[in-house]
């Protein structure tokens, strides 16, 4: 008799996780692989020495990009509201709120910092899934690091494997569960977050399986909420859904061994397509977070181009507003389908204006949040400037194309073409620009020692003894 | 110029709530109608005193079989997890966890008595969706009455509301979204739960609005999880869900003013089809909780039948298991291919055994969590009995019938033909059978006075001058 017959499917695929299924039947036949269970074995089984070092130096900028995010949108209203209707419910104080004084139990602090981290919409992005990928990872784990000794290099280990859970998860429905009207940062986010928790819990394979599993049973996320304060909430959520079932599955609270890939799992309840190759391929081999972009700017990406151009003229030309006569710019038409407000009156306003954008970059060198303020968009020399900047659609320049041309006074023209706007993978934020765009998002929330402290804790996150002080750090 | 134009389909609809909206395009080409704002309009406008007597009845039913299933779930190794993996996050000492001494903040007492209340299955059935109503709402609620002040009248009234939110959003979407792979109780749970809070919170219309919103974003459960811990934690987290939405909505987190109807909301993103009348239409006119039911025995439903005939003859003879030569049963099909195990080892066994139960039935008069404990399954006199116990098919039994013959030592035939097994809307528990029901559930884990006590300020729901009392009572 063959013993193998009734050793089941699962234990047979966890001995061969790391390499591709061999199908016996058709494949529009064949039972899908054992989803679940193999990417909790590489999850428990991975090694941070076995993780390339331009993959750690990702997953560093990921978390200085991130945390800035968090500092920057600590006290949008959102935020506010989030705190203060939490905090009669607070546990004991464990973590830090970033950019904030209350310290909440881990829940509400990965609740709190994923909403504080989103509602800038100016986080990280996995351009092939549109996830945000640190929100609900970092949020679950950097509030776990406060509650236990986590060090630096299980900290970044943690946060690369969380991203690579939730991308990939997020891989194998997009576009179709997108699509369908899913917020994909919070429905694979959750993944994330239980994946990351789960590595710091140190969970066996049945517990992280158990862990995930947990994990797809608490999506979070429609994106009719787009729009309004609900879309940050779900990086929130997601982030404490997430540390949820890892702590439950420490305790070895059961559940399916097959949540992902089972009929009534995930992927088959919320998508219409599914390729679970791109979850268990390649596993070790490539690393999603190599994928992750930054947004130099914080308004939509339409006009990034604009503003990449306008700062670079700037800078070459220590250009100042009242050498120049004016601005042309060559766009792609979405540029003023979306963003073609001549006279904006509010900083919101101001982020639908390719006008007030092009003018603010020459002006003040940057487009971060203070350049969306109120009051920057009624500064008297941008809006002198930014009235003489004419935009005119050419439908030979792509989306993230843009031509400047800028008529000075004495007669020169300044030209510039961008070809690929920086913060694209191909074209990605300098570690610089990363800080100065941290600094930006920080400035008047943290003192200054604090801002100078949480940038180098971040770049030298894998050296830390403990996590903990980057959070202590991070916050009032 | 026709001003209403520029009203927007929202602000009419607002105005003809409790009207059946009348289509000016085809069906198929309209517009859903204004479902959450109806739905919510309908929630902040309902007054106590408009809800019949026998619905307030119904109520209190449901209350008092909800908390015996909650205490009698308290000591079951899926609450013990629960307990033990939130214990260190716990705030400050708000609400109570029934049948436990433990008080957790309000937030972690509605997910740990959610899941209390569901992980013997014991609990409530809306049989239309077979939605288990009661869990997450009155999760939710009990832990809200314990922080602020809550009247019976109040508490009653919510509840109702809360079971008419979740059981009308469910037969909106049945049975395709239970079909898709959707845990129905944990994913209208959240609504109901949000609802019910939100009531108590006295929400604004627009607040309401927003709580179905962010409940909306929020669904918990798939049945993938079905068999394991996880299915009791649905209701659990969808109360904890539903309340977050409300306290968040009282402070004016913004959400969708559409999180329902809307192309990418919770009804289109979650289900293929849709009834948005079953929402909208005769708000105030029906009630959903008269549809509610309620298990007496703690096993799948279709040995009801043997069990409620057994207890009827042996209460109406006298009998003991040593008057009896053999028991006949004539069955549903169903009965021997699900509980056909003839020598049950375990309790949990015990539940697949209709002879067991037949036995157990006869001897104790009975079919509690009790009866289905190890010890009752290897008791003496009910395993000789059991062995006593033959069940043939009968194409023409029912699933709620059965037909009983008892044969005594004596030479007598005792016969009994059960035509609706006890349990449904067409036979439903008495208050007395509740009451045992809930004396059998509670017994060794609160002292007699507590359930006495517990059992009368149930029945006296809506006279309490606030409900704290009554939780505090249910637990230790």
């Amino acid at each position: 008799m063959d013993r193998r017959k009734f050793i089941g499917a699962s234990a047979l695929a966890g001995s061969i996780a790391f390499a591709a299924p061999v199908p016996e039947k058709p494949a529009a036949q064949a039972p899908p692989p054992d989803v679940t269970r193999i990417l909790a074995k590489y999850l428990v089984a991975a090694e941070l020495k076995d993780i390339p070092d331009p993959v750690r130096k990702e997953g560093a900028r990921t978390l200085l990009n991130w945390v800035g995010c968090a500092i920057g949108g600590s006290r949008n209203e959102a935020t506010e509201i989030a705190v203060s209707a939490m905090h009669p419910f607070f546990g004991s104080e464990q973590a830090s709120l970033l950019g904030r004084k209350e310290r909440p139990d881990i829940f509400n602090a990965a609740l709190i910092n994923g909403i504080s981290s989103h509602v800038l919409d100016f986080d990280d992005t996995h351009l092939r899934t549109i996830i945000h990928p640190a929100g609900p990872v970092v949020s679950a784990i950097l509030a776990m690091a406060e509650y236990q000794p986590v060090s630096g290099a299980d900290f970044l280990h943690a946060m690369i494997l969380g991203v690579e859970a939730e991308c990939r998860i997020g891989n194998a429905v997009y576009p179709a569960h997108y699509d369908a009207g899913w917020h994909i940062t919070g429905t694979t986010g959750v993944f994330g977050a239980a994946a990351a928790a789960g590595k710091l819990l140190a969970l066996n394979e049945q517990q992280m399986i158990w862990a995930l599993s947990l994990a797809a049973a608490q999506p979070v996320g429609l994106r009719e909420m787009f729009g309004t304060m609900t879309k940050s909430f779900h990086p929130g959520r997601a982030a404490q859904n997430g540390l949820t079932a890892a702590f439950f599955a420490l305790q070895n609270f059961s559940s399916s061994d097959h949540g992902i890939e089972a009929k009534s799992g995930w992927a088959n309840v919320l998508s219409t397509t599914r390729d679970y190759k791109e979850i268990t391929d390649h596993l070790g081999d490539s690393f999603e977070i190599l994928q992750n972009t930054y947004k130099p700017f914080a308004c939509g990406i339409v006009i990034h181009p604009t503003i990449d151009g306008c700062i670079q003229l700037r800078n070459e030309n220590h250009l100042t507003a009242d050498q120049i006569d004016r601005i042309d710019l060559k766009v792609h038409p979405l540029v003023l389908e979306l963003t073609g407000k001549k006279t904006p009156q509010t900083g919101l306003e101001g982020k639908f204006s390719v006008y007030h954008a092009a003018a603010a970059a020459i002006v003040e060198g940057a487009a971060g949040e203070r350049q969306f303020s109120n009051g920057t968009v009624n500064n008297g020399t941008i809006v002198a400037l930014r009235s003489k900047v004419t935009a005119v659609v050419d439908p030979s320049i792509n989306e993230d194309q843009v031509r400047i041309t800028v008529t000075l006074k004495d007669g020169r023209k300044l030209e510039k073409y961008v070809g690929h706007a920086v913060g694209s993978v191909t074209n990605p934020m300098s570690d610089k620009a990363l800080e100065a765009k941290f600094s930006g998002l920080a400035e008047g929330i943290l003192p200054s020692e604090k801002i100078r402290s949480t940038v180098e804790l971040c770049w030298n996150i894998e050296m830390l003894a403990a996590v903990e002080p980057l959070a202590r750090s991070a916050a009032l």
